[in-house]
């Protein structure tokens, strides 16, 4: 698929309501439970995809706006979260998320995007040139991936439980992933 | 985790909604995109998801109700929803695992578990004894698996779109995986 904004749209109005019917209500040790020293939580990928609304795709997206090629992307820092949502509950975050969601989609379509304004760059710190279509894509796969992580975490959470099957799902055998 | 019925029921009940909320009203490109020859597009998961409610889950847990430790399971064919569902759309499908999930939760419930009944064992044709606590919580790994699968193809059908951001999202390269 080439990117078109009314398909990824689709895609990330559906992410907040996605992670609450998955997640809202579950058990701590649904919830809390992760892949081992270093990897998320489902709570953590939660206020981690709550720290990228804020901080990483729109700002990125008005870099690319404003129409200088050569400017370079504000930092990111992907454990943020980890000090910043600290004291909350699952649901407050999932409420942020869908809100800060909400608030950045209706930003995008103010912008009515032309073929034109996709191929528009700015400067990434590792890859250099990228478009905002690139940039836009990449939210939706981020999210998407997200929700694979989430899923295989709980899957892993029954790793023993589930005795020989182990051998036949493949999901709690993964190795942990970069969180970005 | 350890299992525990209510635990695995938090899981097994979010499950439809989850995808309902995932994929009810994307468009084809999304729900009929795969991962190549031979893989499962979200449509043909869902299908399998059916075809597992009906067929694998609930006749293999009554196998071993039934209290004989050397009886063994009926067949599943894993690919049989590809004949049984390929005239249906997607919002049949989901209502219909909806229906059935329901349907086999409500009797499972009604069978008010025991740990000795977990323990209660009958034939896998691979694995060879395999405990009833084992199978439920297959079913739990299992939905998860294919959480993370459609997950996993949906980003894939982005892969060209992210550009030189392929290479910090592993979700994209992700080999497919067996499909039971």
């Amino acid at each position: 698929m080439g990117f078109e904004y009314s398909e990824a749209a689709q895609v990330l109005s559906r992410t907040p309501s996605t992670l609450r019917e998955m997640l809202s209500g579950l058990s701590e040790a649904w919830v809390n439970g992760d892949e081992g020293e270093g990897t998320f939580s489902p709570f953590e990928v939660v206020g981690h995809l709550v720290e990228a609304e804020t901080s990483n795709w729109l700002p990125r997206a008005r870099v690319i706006r404003a129409g200088d090629p050569s400017a370079a992307f504000p930092p990111f820092d992907r454990y943020a979260h980890r000090s910043l949502h600290s004291g909350k509950v699952l649901s407050e975050l999932l409420d942020l998320f869908a809100r800060l969601r909400a608030e950045n989609l209706r930003e995008v379509e103010s912008w009515n995007l032309t073929g034109a304004d996709l191929r528009a760059t700015a400067q990434h710190p590792q890859f250099g040139s990228v478009t905002l279509g690139q940039l836009l894509s990449t939210w939706v796969v981020h999210d998407l991936g997200h929700l694979a992580q989430i899923a295989r975490v709980m899957a892993k959470q029954y790793r023993e439980a589930i005795g020989p099957w182990a051998e036949y799902l493949p999901v709690v055998n993964d190795r942990p992933r970069p969180t970005g």
